[in-house]
């Protein structure tokens, strides 16, 4: 069995609980996602993560659904399915339309296609853009 | 001799000249980028290219800032060294801040080491994501 | 249907049967891989691809749980779920403990956000790194 | 011009000079590592970046080196040059020799061999390993 | 709930309808493949791509079978599960055979793991091929 | 320093001199490329890749040049830029024309760009592929 365990709440450290209701929170969620639960087989790698989630998250310059489509981006690019559900989910909880979900996919894919052009023909660096 | 053949201007067909003269218009810029001088080496290539990069691009429910964050992730993803910086030259041209910048590189790094997590520990997706 | 064929034990080659007898033991495992009976439909690849693995993985100047943990990272950064699971175990087998695989999977996470960062701020290779 | 700003010590704020103070010291070297010259266009990207990369770096189940050989095996699959380049040396620095870096690059191919091999054939979960 | 919705084609308009028709005339199929029925919902996208891939794929100066040899490969390298499981049948469909498809899976993991070779040791780039 | 160091014909013990021979005439080439001297630093690695090298790129159930275009559309999707360079020329040796590597580039980056389609949409795998 390699399946790996998920930390429920009954089970959790004080310190884990209280992760899981700060994450139930900010996420307006009943159940904390099992993303979570698998990081908390390494309480450390769990904490430390969500206190760099939550500061890169957080809107700043730029607004917090303009980062969740970059986050898509990268969750497509390395083919992270469940990170690709999430963030989908975390998108149109944050207003994305479904226009705007498919316009995105769309330069995802405009992008991965132009970087295989550019990678196979060894495009050399122009002077403007050294 | 592997690196490839620019096509210029002055050798072009009317076709990819006509082609030229558009990107830089839409660029603004002196001269073509080298990645079309390079597509250009198989014609029905840039110009499908360059049909649907326009189509893709053009601001629509997504703005045209944001779709080049959603790029750039892509092109930081696929490794792609010249894609990174055209597209960072020209997220700033559409106003892109250099605040703006470093946060969307920060997100696009959270997102990455947050795949290799959810990938390493091979989270079940949950009910609520499925 | 484009399920791969398992070639099973009954229907294989002797070549592949003795094959299966060396992996079943190497491994301490009643059966199989499923990784091995699928490449056994190409007979060729499953013999030369376990000639390579034994001579790589078995311990040298690092030992063998290094070379699984080494493994592991690969696997995840190209998104093998079956290769993760597997090469878990292994690690198990070996003696890694919970810890140990959080560890390595922190690491893996720190390491792949941080490539992303290299990548997107286009870091110049330093003098003494040159 | 694309190239990314180096922030050199002496236009740097209190608190990144500070970091690099900590980063040549730690690292035992004269100048701080590029990586870090960038990441400091952003400062509260290098200061987080700093403090996940000493927690998670530093020895605890798995030793020093080891961590260094799983971050290499990432970087090689990420293709992150400088990332590479830093880290054989950082191995080195670590005690790593010829043949244990040659026996991990042989770990690390067979791994990507194998993760395409198992991508290529779909092989499916075995029940021992789901 | 994030499963994508799939569009069938009695709630299709009139232009996925045509392309849906396109699609099965093509293919030879009764039915749709899921992939179209995504795109479907940003109409757009669909017809693009479809476009596109009628250009790129059709028989040229390439048979349509390596095309589908070299779009495999790339299946295989982006981890696109179905992707590689739509090839397969497409490559078999024009008439590729078990021992082709074993040697073709068996270049892609020798190209994947020399690929991973050559990034590790940071080979420079020979005169002959600069 | 950690620019590998290549091991030159004068320096090498007499089993890699046997193989820069083998490969230099197999390549028609006065020079081995510098992948093998990199790789002779651990002369095993450098043995073993090229017994597999041999196996597997020699015409088979499929012909030598389109296995240098699956080997091609690999070196670009693992972004490993003198794979491509040199693999592109060993494809021109092999009778590969202009129209054919645009060809094969654009379907290169035909499957990048549906492969992110396909996971950013999360599709479903058919009943008909499963």
């Amino acid at each position: 069995m390699t399946t790996p365990h998920l930390v429920e709440y009954a089970e959790a450290s004080p310190e884990i609980r209280a992760l899981y209701d700060e994450i139930k929170q900010g996420l307006n969620m009943t159940d904390v996602p099992n993303f979570w639960k698998c990081l908390a087989n390494h309480p450390a790698t769990a904490l430390r993560i969500h206190e760099l989630a939550k500061a890169v998250m957080s809107p700043g310059a730029v607004d917090a659904l303009t980062k969740e489509f970059v986050y898509l981006a990268v969750a497509v690019m390395a083919n992270c399915e469940i990170c690709v559900r999430v963030h989908t989910k975390l998108a149109r909880d944050k207003g994305a339309t479904d226009e705007q979900i498919g316009e995105v996919f769309s330069v995802i894919s405009l992008a991965a296609g132009n970087a295989a052009l550019a990678n196979a023909w060894r495009v050399p660096i122009d002077e403007q853009f050294a």
